[in-house]
């Protein structure tokens, strides 16, 4: 009986490994157990913490790790107290693998937490290319990480070009497509998001069409977040259209990103804009699957919204280089060129599915995996 | 004026980089500032500190990060706390490139505390390939890391291959070869290692031969660090010839291997070893210079003895992979064979000098790199 | 030249002792060290240090200590970290006194820090009586501290009851009447908060009488913060009268202070409050000049409203036991009971001046003291 | 079913709790918890964890707090980090009253830990006076806790008149009195030290009699730790009585005392002295009752002894204040004087037991306190 610990430090995180978590506690030779850190404990980032514990999974830890004051050494510092903070936890749990996702701060946390302590560690996500630190994070990452989950081929080449055996590296597709394969599954359910999530803001008739909007800040352009908000939200109330904001991640420049948002609504009164700060995975993907277009830099324009066949228009450089389907539509740091772009996307109406970030059953082949694969601490360069 | 920060945290990583620190501090565009840490602070581990001002450099931040109790846990935490130490130290000294050298604990905490401050980071020595967590440290260091000073010329490729662009990577040498050459470049110096590092342990007439022995825990191999210990003790004894024995780094696993010495010398009291805590890197040079052999798993074996042409045993899996000259011969974690190896290495006398890692200057190429190398954040894979 | 650091943590700390930094930085034997931390840098509570640089001063080093996700573990936490912090700033200033102020996380914080590393530790505001963590944590400072500059003839008196020295106890009177003084001297200066301050909320004609409120949570009633401050919004509104508010500290609660006020404020969307975070010492004590009557349970309406003879509502333990002029009516958490409280307070027109904490001076009284005291890290009960 | 959180973070403070320990786990309505800390982990210090567990405590949580580099800055870095894991381990464990014992480092974070997080906090040890940061540190404790356990009359009193109601102040004597009562009550136990706790010295005949050393580093008088030990050690050479040296605690300066010892060791190679790191409380006491004399600065010598009639010989000023019965004589730092104490004080023979710190049975009357006090955070000054 392997006991599987993940780590969900984030909305976005949990949403991914949602599927995986209920494929490990249904498989009757695995124990799940969860650890929930960083900005998935906030209240200020939606909370995720309750949304974990109200679709009926149990948390074994809670790990606060995040310094007030969001700037670069406070990055850095949280880092280290997600680090230090995190090894205590493992040391209490015992597990004997450790899954990680994707490429924060805390996921290197965790990736050395684990590494020290000579826990095998699961990466999901390795081997993708997108801008900023996140790009460094996520590989060094994949040098310490044993068993690699990847969501593409191209991911799956590049980690084993990075000298990774390729016995240990699974093409399983990403597990944020069974999110949306289950959100969707059921029909009959019922939405209505201004009574569920209340959120701030007018309350639009969504059924002639909206767009959807999520963008964070940039921590290699910490210094512009401010006004890199500022061009996407006068790109949206020029394009006029109804639109739901989700608010971002904690990261440094969130500051930055969030006195933006707050300030530009306190100014501007905006009229086509409401905002929320979290939702269920499923209730989002459900939101995501009636909406004209996704604007921001958030991978889900790039991978959930590949499969879904939504348009997306993607700003700046945070997904730069990471494979893609042709649902997306680059933009600058620029109202007028969102605006362009926005107006091309919007009118594509729904695209095919594209499987560049695998179909259905994600979560299950990694629990399958994660059931079965050797477990070894010791690796070496493959060159 | 370019602000280079070299972070220093334990005494083989100083004596590496003196003839870099020399550079820096002689070069017209650049500013040293000294960061010491972790080991190199304690004086159980032969205060490299005082070591280092008594050479004539200035410290500018002492930075304690060790957490007491060696073991998995402390380990874990330790480099947290190095993280979020010294991401003030950098903080304050706002550095315009940090270096790092190797692949400790406290490498990877430099390395991500200088990459969340958006600081381009130096690494030393990336490439290489050795066992246990040194090679995962090693290579997400380097994947976190914007420039890459290696030592030979497999170690470029292997860091080419794991997608660094060419560009940033420089072939230099390593420059503990510098320190060989340096220590050894005045023939009238006179030592009496008894005299200036007394030490524990009977006196020996060094004339007629000895060896030289080091060998730290393996932290993957946690739990074996005593027997390790005590079979590499064992054979030193059996073999007979006057050693010279020095103590081993911290690491999860020191108190295994620090109190299996102590217990064997309290217990069989042997008359064939005297042991030191630290030496400075010349001489430390000088004495290996005019040795018979080095036994244990010191990376020196490899590396300045390979350009020295001293033969060493080189036992277990701490140094496997690494790039060698044919100086080496391998021995298993068990007396007899150690003291066969040790046999045939005692009569090879002295050998050529092999250029596996490079040939003098490598600290002077370093430094002219760092004043005029491009200096970005940005990176990407290459593939 | 004694080297005085005075570690400033909070909007209200900074308020108390500006003229004492002045008064240190006007004195021929005395050198300034400003070391701000914790709420005093993070703009969600009013970014304090960038008054106290706009204001002339210079600071020496910020230390970042607070934990998000606030709640009892974080506060424990942050004081953790805190005293880590702290520790590293006065190793590196090397003071000669390190000056603490009242009673939160950080003093205790500061406290230890500076007893532990033999600089002696002068305390404002110990000796005095109010509820919850603070009163615990005022007592543990003044048993910690060296020297203890107090603000009313009671406090001196119980400071020496605890067993310190008399000689280590001076009554100076409270700097923060030295605020008061400066801020009302001057009585051209034209005030627009609206207009320098923005805030939140409807502009009202201040001079036919306004209202202020400030209320912070209770740590020891932490659960109960919510309904606390519900209670305080709903008598404010029922009231009627224009009132400025101005945002509560960071505290365990202060989550659900904030909370509180963010949800009343979009479901009731008052007409009658107009909300700030943050205001210069100076323009805080001129428009409390011109209030009718301050509600809540800031200590400002205990002492500062003793001196300026401005009535004052307190709600529920938090000032409870502090010394007291006969400005002040108390009232329990409850609205009906702090309208029938607020409706006497602003009947009564503005009060005579008492001097209970002292008059104008304090801030250079205790610049010389510390210039002469004789300093001492030994100390003993008196019995 | 109360659940009561036992700290022990050295080997004296488990000696002095170890009857509470017992009474607690066998009341029918307390639930015993055990917190090992700080030097109770270390194996350098005794590993007193291995202790507690042999004699049969299940231990809930191990902390690791204590930071290598022993000075002032880690030491307060230490308390920094031991408040912010204990934090962490009361949070799991939620006990309903956390114990901490006398005057540690670890003793104020244990203090904090639990205060902010609203845990009713017991002291035992408080009310006494003695030198150097113990003094200031032990007061604040006072300051923090709830309920009080004093050893002494004088310290019930001096606990009331620093303002702690009377109430919560409890004369229950010191439970180290129950330790040596249960050592000694089986005379039939035979004990051979140098069998069973080995050490480093030569062997003695101990039935004509012996000296017992402990010696702790005085925090406020850091940089002499070493000369003062010196003095020590060359007056026990000097009075040639076989001598049993037992290791200090870590303490800011532990290095400096250790590295005394390890050095007088290698250069004098003493043959009247034989070292231990560590005994069980039992074992010591048994070894205590048949000594001469002890010599140090030890509290044993002043508390233990009083009960035991055992003379001793306290050096400096670590004691100073504390209440002692007629068996102690003081002397300075200087080996001639200390002599001359030795030399009195072993001539006296075995004196009368004194009950300044109690009779036996105080362990029982706390944990039937602990059973029945009333439990409350509420505090204030009683004048």
């Amino acid at each position: 009986m392997r006991k599987i610990c993940v780590v969900i430090t984030a909305r976005p995180s949990y949403s991914r490994v949602r599927s995986l978590l209920i494929a490990i506690r249904a498989h009757h030779d695995l124990e799940l157990q969860i650890v929930v850190a960083a900005s998935a404990l906030l209240s200020r980032y939606g909370s995720t913490i309750a949304t974990i514990e109200e679709e009926g999974f149990q948390v074994d830890r809670s790990v606060y790790t995040i310094m007030e004051g969001v700037n670069l050494l406070t990055s850095a510092k949280s880092t280290g107290i997600g680090l230090s903070e995190l090894a205590t936890a493992f040391n209490d749990l015992k597990p004997d693998v450790v899954v990680t996702v994707a490429d924060r701060y805390e996921t290197i946390a965790t990736a050395i937490a684990a590494s020290y302590q000579n826990i095998p560690l699961a990466h999901i996500q390795g081997g993708e290319v997108t801008g900023s630190i996140d790009e460094k994070v996520r590989h060094a990452v994949t040098k310490l990480a044993d068993i690699h989950f990847v969501a593409t081929k191209n991911a799956a080449e590049r980690v084993i070009k990075m000298g990774e055996r390729s016995e240990t590296v699974f093409l399983t597709g990403c597990p944020s497509i069974d999110v949306v394969h289950n959100a969707l599954a059921d029909s009959s359910y019922e939405l209505d998001i201004f009574k569920q999530y209340s959120g701030v803001g007018p309350i639009f008739d969504l059924t002639s069409g909206y767009i959807i909007a999520i963008q964070h800040p940039v921590t290699t352009q910490y210094v512009d977040a401010r006004s890199h908000i500022e061009q996407t939200l006068k790109a949206i109330v020029e394009f006029g259209r109804p639109t739901l904001w989700f608010w971002p991640n904690v990261d440094a420049g969130a500051d930055g990103t969030s006195a933006g948002i707050r300030s530009f609504r306190e100014m501007h009164a905006p009229t086509n804009i409401h905002f929320f700060k979290s939702m269920s995975p499923e209730d989002f993907i459900r939101t995501l699957d009636k909406c004209d277009c996704i604007v921001g830099n958030s991978s889900v324009g790039i991978r959930e919204c590949a499969y879904m066949g939504v348009p997306a228009v993607n700003i700046g450089i945070r997904q730069a280089g990471r494979d893609r389907g042709n649902n997306v539509v680059d933009s600058d740091y620029d109202s007028d060129s969102i605006v362009a772009a926005v107006s091309v996307q919007t009118s594509r109406g729904r695209l095919n599915s594209n499987d560049v970030y695998g179909d259905v059953g994600a979560g299950a082949r990694i629990a399958n995996l994660l059931a079965t694969v050797e477990l070894s601490i010791e690796k070496r360069l493959t060159y």
